[in-house]
């Protein structure tokens, strides 16, 4: 079986019984999600910051109702808003241990920006439905408790196959300031094989993928200091050295001709692209026009011999965030300014090391800097990459399970951004995969943010499936 | 005779009634200055405008005192500050014409700068003269009051040797914004064989010089734009063009390897500097530790195969004044920017065309940015370079007067700056010389300013024996 052919699935039947559940169910379900889209758990703005803790004590009395027998609202460091955090023993010795994550917390919005209704009063229109968070992330959290309420159903079990435990967070939207924080004080009760990812999405409605992984980040500011202060450039212009114009010589000397990243080292372990992984990128249907409108660009630029998705997911970068010295204001101001500085990010692929990137970009900024301009260097922090290789057992499971609830082969993704997902990774030493069923239309962070309803719907009915695949022990199941 | 030799002099021995006339009247110009330099004519504060004014005013009155029978107060456009003129003509036959550039108004200057008494209370003191605007450039402005009449005392005239006109502007100190269409409306009046700068300096103390030229200045402003937003680096970093890295590989490549600018076109029609020039340069005392630290900087860098001296006197160079684009407060933001900006400047030297040097600025910008970054090049102003010939009659005549004032040997310098006196050579099409008797521990701009009282004397000898010389016919008088 080639679950990853472009020209067809093998995958079995959708189970009636997982059907009827959902299809007895469902309104009920979207009533449900409707309730908690009322709340407005804007991590971001702090008069929201009731809303937050409102809606962690929703859910928990929600996932309690679902049947999850531990359900706690976690508190985070200094202060933060609260994550929920539940559990459900499959009771079943040697059963894989699955951890969920999603969040709770959402972007601002408001009727004024733009929304054609009220962000925080959900409507259902066209079979979809609309509200701050119905995608990004309320809607494919919640769908999990369809999900495993539908698994049980099929299944006849009273606990699922699976070990699940489930973690939300409620300041992702903020950027998860307390995050590797809190799970690292409760990585023991975290502990899983497996961790499935729940807030991405897919490529297109009638075009199903999962995403592989995630690039790594890391970032860091450079400040160079020339004369003691902004001098008179005819009067010494020409002979002493410029720390703008070295800001721009080491941004500029980022890239070589080809786009490449030009620090040595910085391309030291990277896992490359498979053949078939750049065939399965290049299957998919890309539209260029579409994506650079998305981009509000008027052009490509990058790595050469690359494609643009190549570029974005699999392909590590270096890019200039910030870059700023002497005078912005109106008019000129001859002069040498007295110092420059630049803010880089380089996002990072699978075998890269964070360590030796920051240590590759330290020694090559080093090198290249004229005597008489003094430098310092600051790496605020770093996000390690994740990446699931195609044949790994549990990735397999995923795409069996969603090809089942699609009737439609699926395809492979990967992210380009970075993310908690490999914070997860990391203190857990455990995969991390991705489960989402948002689509590009969703419009999250924006106006108008939606979730398809049969997307929802089959976001449940492929985690059915997944947590029995994943019991019956991963590529077993593949032959059955 | 060689009067920029190094090894002596073989100057006429000082003048007795020069000597005399100024001795005779030495204490009363020196009341005199310090009455005008109590005048605290700031122009770049507004509160100072009346002061300003009133400086204008007492210098028309001293001027007329002096014996110009043409004094006028002359109004700048746009309600800028006054300039003063005065015209005293020979009244003989063939004389040729000179006009005296200086102005009378200040820079900002506050005891609580630091300065050690009160700057507009001018104090005498180890034979300087402390006050703002000793040297820059009431000081300079006013030895000729002296001069022309030690002048008139030795050689029994009623009327100088040659037509002498003077121009003392009133907006120096901020920038000279109405100084180009001040010269150009009363360009007839201006009309002049020979323009004398006296706002400048020599090189030290004990070494006389003469300036003999200015660079000129182009400026511009190059302004990126990439996506119509600020985008997320993670989904499209890499992928499209960022403005940031635009901008910083066009500030970059402003230089090659060797510190040469690498704008095609850009060095056409420069004057090299002569082997004599060179030599002459090289034999100046020049301390480059000293030089550094009054640059406030660490360390030299420049165009290859060059002093110091020539990069900042004689070779044209290319400035970032400023660059900005993309985030630049406090943490990260991983963000590809909408927008990036460069602020340009160009010293010029003699031969290069200001109006070559744009196009080939825009040109180079525009062939070097890649699709997908629109951009816009404004060049808001320039001011040309001036250079005199090391055997041009006038710059001869300067020279000997001076070597007769200070029985020393006169070298040269140029000056790496751009000013107003290019408009006047550019406006008046006659040659441009720098008499300047201020030296670099003066305190130009700075706390503490003071001119060296024997030297203030000296910069009045000179005078009084360079319009003679002048009038006998320039390279004539140099036999004898």
């Amino acid at each position: 079986m080639t679950s990853s052919s472009s020209s067809g699935t093998s995958a079995p039947a959708r189970d009636d019984a997982v059907l009827a559940h959902i299809a007895q169910h469902g309104e009920e379900f979207l009533a449900a999600l409707s309730e908690w889209l009322r709340i407005p758990s804007v991590s971001a703005q702090p008069e929201h910051a009731g809303d937050v803790r409102a809606s962690a004590e929703w859910l928990c009395g929600t996932l309690s109702a679902t049947g999850f027998p531990v359900v706690e609202v976690w508190e985070t460091a200094g202060g933060g808003l609260p994550a929920v955090y539940a559990e459900w023993p499959s009771g079943e010795e040697g059963a894989p241990t699955v951890l969920v994550y999603g969040h709770h917390d959402v972007q601002p919005a408001a009727l004024a920006d733009g929304w054609e209704s009220d962000p925080f009063e959900p409507r259902r229109a066209d079979g979809r439905l609309y509200a701050r968070g119905a995608a990004d992330d309320k809607g494919q959290v919640f769908f999990h408790t369809l999900g495993v309420r539908a698994h049980l159903a099929a299944t006849g079990r009273t606990a699922p196959a699976v070990n699940l435990k489930l973690l939300v967070e409620g300041e992702e939207e903020s950027g998860s300031p307390n995050f590797g924080e809190l799970i690292r004080r409760h990585a023991d009760r975290l502990a899983a094989d497996l961790v499935i990812i729940s807030d991405t999405g897919m490529w297109a409605e009638d075009t199903p993928t999962v995403c592989t992984g995630m690039r790594g980040l890391a970032d860091c500011q450079i400040d160079l200091y020339g004369p003691d202060q902004d001098i008179h450039s005819g009067s010494f212009g020409g002979a002493v050295p410029n720390p703008a114009t070295e800001a721009a010589r080491l941004a500029a000397a980022l890239h070589d001709e080809h786009r490449r990243v030009a620090i040595p080292g910085f391309y030291d372990g990277v896992v490359e692209l498979t053949e078939r992984e750049r065939e399965l990128f290049a299957e998919l249907p890309f539209d260029e026009s579409a994506w650079l409108r998305t981009a509000k660009s008027r052009g490509t630029l990058g790595e050469e011999g690359f494609s643009t998705l190549e570029r974005i997911w699999a392909r590590p970068t270096a890019e200039v965030n910030g870059i700023w010295g002497g005078y912005t204001g109106p008019g000129g101001k001859t002069i040498v300014p007295a110092e420059a500085h630049l803010k880089l990010s380089f996002r990072l692929v699978a075998g890269q090391d964070v360590e030796k990137v920051r240590e590759a970009v330290a020694t090559w900024v080093a090198e290249r800097l004229p005597d008489g301009i003094r430098h310092e260097i600051v790496f605020p922090g770093a996000t390690r990459p994740c990446l699931t290789p195609l044949d790994h057992p549990a990735l397999r499971a995923v795409v069996r399970s969603m090809e089942r609830a699609f009737q439609q082969p699926v395809r492979f993704t990967r992210e380009g951004g970075s993310g908690p997902a490999a914070d997860l990774q990391d203190v857990l030493g455990a995969p991390v995969l991705f489960l989402g069923i948002s689509v590009p239309s969703d419009g999250w962070h924006s106006v108008n943010e939606k979730v398809e309803l049969d997307l929802l719907v089959k976001g449940a009915e492929t985690a059915a499936y997944l947590w029995s695949d994943l019991a019956a022990g991963g590529d077993a199941a593949d032959a059955g």
